[in-house]
């Protein structure tokens, strides 16, 4: 049975737009998303903001309860049938995300077993055949095949193949 | 540089010490640590207690501030010059680890940088050139070489190589 390893922020949890509420939250200001276009959100807030909006991800709550990409519970419910699916993600960066991220999955992902959820940094120590990210980074030393997930920030990267939706990931491998 | 996946729980963190705390102060009897030979705590109790016993590692505080394997910070801090380290424990079944397992490596293994570090379920995701582990059941998938880390519960077990301390890893790698 072939693996896959599959990210979480932007991937199938919606990070950015804790960005987006928390900023408005603490400056008032409603930023349109359009704005994100080949960006991570730090870099379109005012620069004043910049430094304290960089460190949201290492605040406590940051990683509660996000939003579910949309199609992901549909096409991984199915994948799980045909292939081993493990979620991997870059969480040892945030301590305060780790307790979050797990409670998440169990919420909108419970068929997910505790076995096949990772929280890594470096992602070259995953073991999969293909690796559904929304960085590249993360591919440079994987001995699989990287699966760029568009998100705002990595329109303009230069990687194949690349998914742009959940509808592509099932048609790709279902 | 050949990669190292070291195991926490009885290779660098005594968790099983724990057991034996909780035990007596819950039950202010003290078991002479040769009991556990071939055995797991949970199994060498009174039977009536078994069922408490055996729930103490999903219980807050149990991976809070555990000792430290003997030699393992000398050997370790020797082995990042010649080898890339990752830190790879079987975490996610127990959710109040999470938090206390980071603080416990940021406080004893400090130079061992977050992105080394992994928390899983399965180890057969994990990619690597040797696991050393105290349970050959990791081994099973694992594509590199698995090297048995000596803990009472596996004395009779059959696997080579085996390691009965971090002297004799640094032996092996150093």
């Amino acid at each position: 049975m072939k693996r896959i390893a599959i990210d979480m922020d932007e991937v199938i949890a919606d990070a950015e737009n804790r960005f987006f509420e928390w900023y408005e939250k603490d400056y008032g200001i409603k930023i349109p998303m359009e704005k994100l276009h080949c960006r991570h959100f730090p870099e379109i807030v005012d620069e004043q903001h910049m430094t304290i909006v960089k460190k949201y991800p290492w605040k406590e709550g940051f990683f509660k309860d996000l939003g579910v990409i949309k199609g992901s519970q549909e096409v991984i419910s199915e994948l799980v049938k045909k292939y081993e699916i493990f979620i991997t993600t870059a969480a040892m960066e945030f301590p305060n995300s780790l307790v979050h991220k797990l409670e998440w999955l169990n919420k909108y992902f419970p068929y997910i077993s505790w076995q096949n959820i990772v929280f890594c940094g470096d992602k070259s120590i995953i073991h999969a055949d293909y690796m559904i990210d929304d960085s590249v980074r993360h591919f440079k030393r994987f001995t699989g095949q990287g699966i760029l997930f568009t998100a705002p920030h990595n329109i303009n990267v230069d990687w194949n193949p690349r998914v742009n939706s959940w509808k592509e990931v099932g048609d790709m491998f279902l």
